[in-house]
């Protein structure tokens, strides 16, 4: 299996998703700010994907040079830390990581040699923690597949949007395993075609049979009976269980309440937000019109179109059938750590 | 404005609109079989423009060779007709203008020049009719849409999709004119990209303020309270008011009646198949897997990836608010021309 990111011999490598399914290439990720961009560029997306890079940044950012004092690296670590923060607004994993490093900086260090450890066991700890939080979300998330199901899935919530084996692929993978998985139906994801490129080249990889559909084919396949249910990722979950996930999510979530389909969110816990109440208080990203209007650089619209492209949607509680973390399937209303 | 198709000097050109909006380049089409291979490969596309092309076609078929007798005419084109009949399956106005030209065909004549002379005047009749009924479509829409509405539109039914003006676009038109269009939301409609490609470039040479968006955007926006009406074409419309129309606006409908939008049709009663009781007995075409994952000829999916392409869904009558057509606008269960 392909690595999303790798730590090889004090460098960071990061596959660039860009360019796939066509070309595998990594970005070598020396310094901070390569992360920071590789992160804004979305060569690497996903949201445990980032939070993984990004604390890989923050190691990073304690490397890139000599420091004369504990405090001279920990105000670089400060600057690090805004940069690497200021890179993409919703998805929360990547604060939460953020928030993860930046706790361990606040304790007291007699050297700047013990901080740059502390931090590495911490970053490979979120790093190789990744996965293990991923196959439990895949365990708990296939008990609720019935036989024989056709699930859909809308962008790329798989082993490249982690550090390792994905959430609501995960889940995929753990029902196919255990020979639940009929046909996987595969949302392509405009603008950047995540489904397209990414998450038919996972499935592709693992021999789980699917097909690809355009975005506006999903209500369709639906009203004809075709898809049994239906699993998503999220970049951000409030405490009431509203959703942020990618764009697209919440038409996908009202048709699916239309036509009766059970509707699944698949995250690890450090995708929730405690500290907002509902959805409408999450930050959506708007990104560039020219993301829209081209394709691998082909132009499919008039000079002058001005496309509107938030990256995210929100999805109300009340279209989510469950929440499948880690730690246990949650009804949306109930989430709870305790 | 642009024609989507014209007639020079005995020959019949038609707009390439897969080269749109980068190049504006016609096909000469000066054998029937000609104007039949552009309509399947979709050079020109959209229910009445095919209507009118395939007529156009069946006259062609009258000049293209030398006949020795009315019958032997008579028989050549009736093999014209067949194969102009078999380009696609779904959209009833190419039937329609087929029957037309059919029923003339079966009347008596002495020569062969005055059947040539009464095709080309059917043809000629049928094409210049289409921008009538599309103003008074226009003009009968444009009644319902209130001041300042956002309006949003799904793939491309307007002066490319007919002999000019267009249908939904027609309504858009003549609203705008009558300033009561704030802003038009184009869905982009994967896979051929209509909205993007065709829509755009027709809204932005009448200067009306338009924003492009991705298919998967629209239920976003209606969430936002961004969107106060939805306008779409149709291919065929069942007696019962079901509506086949390029995909993805099942999936509108749906988000439109969850979000209490109105949600109008915009059709010639040449759209109408009046011998087909509901939307289920309308054959969907499927077109190939290749048009899915290639856009302008750069490969979107692994080598391998199968995709789905039916281009085409059925909304219910229930999901739609009117359907505004040249007689006037109708109820969709109360259909009738009487």
């Amino acid at each position: 299996m392909i690595k999303t990111l790798y730590w090889n011999q004090n460098n960071l490598y990061i596959l660039d998703q860009r360019l796939l399914p066509l070309k595998t290439k990594y970005i070598l990720c020396n310094n901070h700010t390569k992360v920071a961009k590789t992160i804004k560029d979305m060569a690497i997306r996903g949201a445990p994907a980032i939070g993984v890079a990004a604390a890989f940044g923050v190691y990073i950012a304690s490397c890139e040079k000599s420091f004369n004092s504990v405090k001279e690296l920990k105000r670089h670590l400060e600057k690090a830390i805004n940069l690497l923060g200021s890179t993409r607004p919703t998805a929360v994993n990547l604060f939460w990581a953020l928030d993860r490093m930046q706790s361990l900086i606040r304790g007291s260090y007699k050297s700047v040699d013990e901080l740059r450890a502390r931090l590495k066991k911490e970053v490979f700890d979120i790093f190789e923690n990744d996965v293990q939080v991923n196959k439990k979300i895949g365990a708990n998330g296939a008990r609720l597949i019935r036989k024989n199901s056709r699930i859909l899935t809308h962008c790329n919530a798989g082993a490249l949007a982690t550090a390792g084996y994905g959430t609501a692929l995960g889940i995929i993978r753990s029902a196919f395993e255990k020979r639940k998985v009929k046909m996987v139906f595969v949302d392509e994801t405009r603008p950047y075609l995540q489904g397209a490129r990414l998450t038919t080249w996972e499935l592709k990889q693992e021999g789980i049979p699917f097909v690809l559909i355009t975005d506006n084919m999903a209500g369709h396949f639906m009203q004809m009976g075709a898809i049994d249910a239906i699993i998503v990722g999220a970049d951000r979950i409030a405490s009431n269980g509203d959703v942020a996930n990618k764009i697209g999510t919440y038409s996908l979530a009202v048709l699916a309440k239309h036509h009766k389909i059970p509707f699944y969110v698949a995250a690890p816990t450090s995708s929730i937000d405690f500290s907002i109440s509902c959805g409408s208080r999450i930050e959506i990203e708007e990104r560039s019109t020219e993301e829209v209007v081209n394709i691998n650089r082909n132009r499919i619209a008039p000079i002058g179109t001005v496309a509107r492209h938030p990256a995210f949607d929100v999805t109300p509680n009340k279209y989510i059938t469950a929440i499948i973390t880690e730690k246990g399937v949650f009804k949306p209303r109930n989430l709870t750590l305790s």
